[in-house]
């Protein structure tokens, strides 16, 4: 059984669900394919040019805070980020590729926890130059690779088809045909996918 | 032990709040204070005249999915409305009244219930005055309670503490000071109340 995991790095409730999915998917016996997207389109036919969290300052109050308090539950470091949202368009390509490739879950929870718990700029080229390395493999064949058209344009299809499935935000989760939305949707997308068929 | 209930009848996961609490909250030892108040100021702040759920349909379409899947895990009846939001103004100022004279829980679920399992018209005086009745009490003299000048007073006076707070949504939960949104944290705030102090 597969459970499809899509995330985009700007969210922030993502950042739970990249730390631990893997380990929850195990036990339930699933295996997890991610995809990167962007919410920007989604937003962006919304009327939104920013994130809701700062466009509705009182959500984003609540969020962080809700965020602190279920990242200690599950024992994630956490640190708020001291700018927010971040770029995450050259990372989404880097893991575009990655998961042709076979590595984007380590890259994505790198970049997820230089961007959450130690609050570096992952919009930076330098860091994401950084991140691949540290995942030994050779920064400049990989940002060719990321920023070739083909890698570009397969991570604008997937923006498109997060479109066309009705994904609203991120963290978003599709369990045998039925979508799922948020980190605390999770434990109900893996019962989904155990229902007797 | 209390923990604070703030919902609004025009709210979908309400519903599921409003008809499992006093069972969640029985078994973690806690008592709960229903509050009624109404969302349409806090809303009107963000720009919305009307639920987000139909301003943003997409967010909509999938909110009503969430809702009959979450509604069948608790094994709770569930009809989409036929008409959405309904009027829960009448409903919310007999609430206010109930929950100073101690009959909220039983009145607000027969609404819930009313309005998200038997698809009827809330917002219309003899609906409640019909759930007034099976419950007991003379429709005349609530009605007359509840439209007395004090009782609307405080119903605004709740709605006004509920902006002071930084209610964003509901249902909305507090225990010991903390703010939790949305059905799906209720457990959270339930474990909130038995940290070590």
């Amino acid at each position: 059984m597969t459970l499809e995991f899509w995330y985009e790095f700007a969210s922030t409730y993502s950042y739970l669900t990249v730390m631990r999915i893997e380990r929850v998917a195990a036990v339930a016996g699933v295996d997890v394919r991610w995809q990167p997207f962007l919410l920007g389109p989604i937003f962006a036919a919304q009327g939104w040019n920013d994130s809701p969290f700062n466009i509705y300052p009182a959500k984003g109050t609540y969020m962080w805070r809700d965020l602190e308090r279920r990242a200690a539950t599950y024992g994630l470091p956490f640190r708020r980020p001291s700018r927010f949202p971040r770029n995450g368009l050259l990372a989404a390509r880097v893991a575009q590729l990655a998961t042709a490739e076979g590595w984007c879950p380590q890259f994505t929870r790198a970049v997820y926890t230089a961007n959450f718990a130690a609050d570096r700029e992952i919009g930076d080229e330098a860091v994401v130059r950084e991140i691949v390395a540290a995942q030994d493999r050779d920064p400049d064949a990989v940002l060719a690779r990321a920023l070739a058209p083909e890698n570009k344009q397969a991570l604008r299809a997937a923006a498109d088809e997060a479109v066309r499935r009705g994904v609203i935000g991120a963290p978003t989760l599709f369990a045998a045909g039925e979508m799922f939305w948020g980190d605390d949707r999770l434990d109900d997308a893996l019962a989904w996918l155990g229902r007797p068929g």
